[in-house]
């Protein structure tokens, strides 16, 4: 089994270490005192706060072999701060939020992977697929793209449906109503692409509707600013 | 078993049909012939068109009983539409997406009951209890603030991933691989409220973080327009 040692105890650290103990032989290493670090091992993780990557990896290339693999985890940090730290560097980015608490299914979880070399990438991608993952190579750019693109896609998100949560209240609605509907609009784009999706007043240029709801807006100044934006984006990519 | 007629074989006439036939009495009426109209039918639900549902109610009004509710289906069309055409009115708006050809679990299906007299709204409800679907009486009124909701909460949502995956094509990136993370954000608000499950840079005042991705998208105006509202609006919810 190949020796793959976690430094950092948080919500990556812990899940990569369930996730991976099937297929590998793991150790936690603690990333203040690095007990329980192995000198041998084949492949070690930087699952620490982006800001602690750089001063963890100098205190591990002190104590790791140098044919050992240094990675880390993090999706904003380029691979270069892992430079002259070991012979082989890499990027192990796992494309999903973690809570200790809460338990996942890793099935095809999603791994962006990047190394300093061909035989480096090919040994993260093993052990990727061997834990059931779905690995795409992706450069630090890439991945720097795909974390805005999160943004733009949860936290974007998640804030429209605060704003209509915090509408409906208003009204005397609750918007637990609006779940079902919103669980098969998400449930809709992992058959067809978000461009084939979509419906609404705005893909169909229903100008009748987008009034009165701009009507109904009027003493909604924020809401009404988001609404005519992305109802006026939405209108450019469907044909009248 | 109480006697239901529904008029209309399109995708909501046909998925009520279904949802309704374990625990009534169902007959389905060309909305065009009214051919299987039960002069005698205790609910009549009118489930065409938004803009036929005058005419369809006018010739279902000199063939139905004087005692028999007439209810329409229709999210963004007033109950008033049916005035004078039956006694008993009504209408009984199912909160989801149907097609026809998509099988649907009814159970807790949101549905919004409004009715001319408390008798009438009772019956509604009773058959929506009976059905297993959860419903919550709602004015026309309030049935138009869940509609502009729903336009933000799914259209525009789907828009923001749509403009993702146009962003990620770009970068030689699948934007498949943040499904994961999108059935996650929309997992969390079926526990917690949206306020409480947002993250990120704007949250977080993470200004470097929000000029970095501004720096980005600055050949891509649209997107760099949209970025700054909504992290601006998210800005104001969260305290620094």
């Amino acid at each position: 089994m190949i020796k793959v040692d976690i430094v950092g105890l948080g919500n990556v650290g812990t899940h990569l270490r369930r996730a991976l103990s099937k297929t590998a032989d793991v150790a936690s290493v603690n990333p203040r005192t690095f007990d329980g670090l192995r000198r041998d091992c084949e492949i070690c993780f930087i699952a620490v706060s982006d800001s602690a990557i750089d001063g963890v990896a100098q205190k591990i290339s002190e104590r790791l072999a140098s044919d050992s693999i240094l990675v880390h985890t993090s999706g904003s940090t380029p691979i270069s701060v892992l430079e002259n730290k070991s012979r082989n560097t890499g990027v192990f980015y796992p494309l999903q939020t973690f809570s200790k608490e809460v338990e996942l299914n890793y099935e095809n979880l999603p791994v962006l992977i990047e190394a300093n070399n061909e035989a480096t990438e090919n040994s993260l991608r093993q052990l990727a697929a061997a834990a059931g993952f779905k690995s795409s190579a992706a450069s630090s750019e890439q991945r720097k793209s795909i974390h805005l693109a999160a943004v733009i896609c949860c936290n974007f998100v998640n804030h429209l449906w605060h704003l209509s949560d915090d509408y409906l209240k208003r009204n005397n609605l609750d918007f637990k109503l609006l779940l079902p509907l919103i669980g098969e609009t998400f449930g809709k784009i992992s058959k067809v692409s978000p461009r084939d999706a979509q419906t609404g007043p705005a893909s169909r240029h229903d100008m009748k509707t987008l009034e009165k709801h701009l009507d109904m807006l009027e003493n909604n100044e924020e809401l009404r600013t988001i609404y005519k934006i992305l109802s006026d984006s939405i209108m450019k990519y469907y044909a009248r």
